[in-house]
């Protein structure tokens, strides 16, 4: 199955320097778009990585022009299942064929083609945009100066397919969902798509982070109500997770982007050998771990570290100490900017000696 | 609400003494019942905890009396929500009582009574197991020489609630669900059910034992199938969990022993001082954890030794090394095992020597 002559969304910020040197590529997350650095179009809130990426801030806009690109299967204006497939005038459905993070890459590739620009400063995500960072470093060597994938991971574990598989059977599971041809039906999946952002927002948060977030207080009650309604706060919250998320995503896309994620695994592209993905690689990498982060671990962070050694590339490594979870790279952590701020200021000087660029 | 002149359903292993000093209660977990140590009635695999109950066994049936009370709100023959309410003569439902741990353990007290034993040698549980141990040490601390809580908990915390939480959304979500009156209007919410097991089922086990039993290897297929299907083994488990849990469990049980468990907090019972549960307790505690669990960790359980030191009751503390995770305490464990015989061993010498039995 082939798709062809399909829409991609991308928002940039800042200004693209004449000879085009100054562009990052971010890569969002499973449930992220390419708002990260002005309000949600649907929600009104601020973007996903505002305290990251603006004027004068670690991925400064006053310096860099950022990019991001909503990814291929999404649903904010890149083709996904729930736009409309040329052969039958309806949305695809389950007839839109299966991604994966290679696919996402090569859109991406296409928007940076577009834009004219050669060779990216930086191709920076966490979580599944990490995965499209080592993918991009992986598939695109001399086209990327530096890659920096945080909180993330070179494939998915039996545990990280295992919490997926409940998201999508819970979505399944729902009626409304029609066999993934709800919008032809005109219904809409909410509560099973509910139930799977809620199962999957436990995983971005540390044990930690719940505990003095919530701890066992009670939802605007005094004494403990002896029924099914949100007695604790922590339940209120991600009812609250799970319904505001369906106002502002579909589906059928949070299926084929788990699906993405769930088969990652860039070892196995590369004969088993994770090392094999990143030979010969010019690409200087920056890992970056958090301590507090049980999905995406720093142990699986350091397979990576270990990986780009083991063939002499150019890479740090940051385990950034934190007890909010996997959401740590979006949350406001001074070490983790630090670190991304030295790295990006390091591998500017460091390119600028190599090409008299700067 | 009250309900009263109710069935309670329990397997007995095993003689019961002359004196009565020799019987065990053993406490089931969530999903668990009375069926220990003997094939189970409706499912026909081997009881939950055969390999540690039986003749020669570490919980030896050839000298205990083993007592096992299927739990207030279950479904195997002890009152809960799918039984008729006599008012109505219809199935309770929603109607039933929300119930605690504290209301299981009365009613295994019940039990006790009824077979004439004034004091059980131990009360023994895993996982919720463990909280009606802590419970009946707290409430009756007359009524048992010993206590035994493995892999469990003195409080549920945020996470473990919103584990439950995501569960109970999924069966509510099912439109068989039927606002809880399924029985009445003959449905069942197998699919809403199903999620809340598997969501569950992932927090039994530990990232390295899911790694090591399933790793990312394909379920019958040589290559990846790019679609919804279950590739992979992990997938292809954890469907079979939730698809045969359904054939065994009421989902309003589900619903009221997940919010029971929700609703424990030992300390909050006593002033928000744990070790007040335990003040002047005289009963002999034996606390286990297991490394790889993370649902119920070590930490926990240490706290709760730690309240017993405070107020210097008698508590040995053995935290076994194991990867298998939560379920730990039901899988074949040799150093589990022998601190558990061990523990009772010498607490029959102590005993004996306390009081001339023997």
């Amino acid at each position: 199955m082939k798709i062809s002559d399909f829409p991609v969304s991308y928002q940039a910020y800042g200004e693209l320097n004449e000879d085009k040197s100054n562009a990052i590529l971010v890569c969002h997350a499973l449930t992220g778009d390419q708002f990260l650095a002005e309000p949600h179009p649907l929600t009104g809130k601020e973007g996903w990585w505002e305290n990251m990426v603006g004027p004068g801030k670690a991925i400064d806009t006053g310096r860099y022009f950022v990019i991001c690109v909503n990814i291929l299967g999404g649903c904010m204006g890149t083709i996904g299942p729930r736009d409309i497939n040329p052969e039958t005038g309806t949305p695809w459905g389950l007839d839109f064929p299966v991604i994966t993070i290679a696919d996402m890459v090569r859109c991406q590739a296409l928007v940076i083609d577009h834009l004219g620009i050669e060779k990216l400063f930086s191709v920076i995500g966490g979580s599944m945009g990490g995965m499209q960072a080592l993918e991009w470093a992986s598939m695109y060597p001399d086209r990327l100066w530096t890659a920096i994938p945080i909180a993330s991971a070179a494939l998915h574990t039996a545990q990280n397919i295992a919490f997926h598989e409940v998201g999508r059977q819970a979505i399944m599971a729902d009626p409304d969902w029609c066999g993934g041809d709800y919008l032809n039906q005109g219904k809409k999946p909410v509560k099973g798509l509910a139930v799977a952002r809620m199962a999957a927002h436990i995983t971005y948060l540390s044990d930690q982070a719940l505990h003095r977030k919530f701890g066992r207080r009670l939802q605007e009650r005094d004494t403990l109500a002896y029924g099914f309604d949100a007695d604790f706060q922590v339940e209120s919250y991600l009812r609250h997770q799970g319904i505001t998320f369906v106002d502002r995503f579909d589906a059928n896309s949070y299926l084929y982007i788990t699906r993405a994620m769930d088969y990652f695994d860039l070892a196995a592209k590369h004969g088993g050998e994770l090392a094999n993905a990143f030979k010969d690689s010019k690409v200087r990498f920056c890992v970056i771990s958090f301590t507090g982060d049980w999905l995406y671990t720093t142990e699986g962070n350091r397979r990576i570290v270990h990986a780009l050694n083991s063939v002499a590339a150019n890479v740090s490594f940051a385990e950034i100490e934190s007890d909010q979870g996997h959401d740590a790279f979006l949350l406001d952590e001074p070490d983790f900017e630090r670190v991304l701020k030295g790295f990006l200021d390091g591998a500017e000087e460091i390119r600028a000696a190599e090409t008299g660029q700067d």
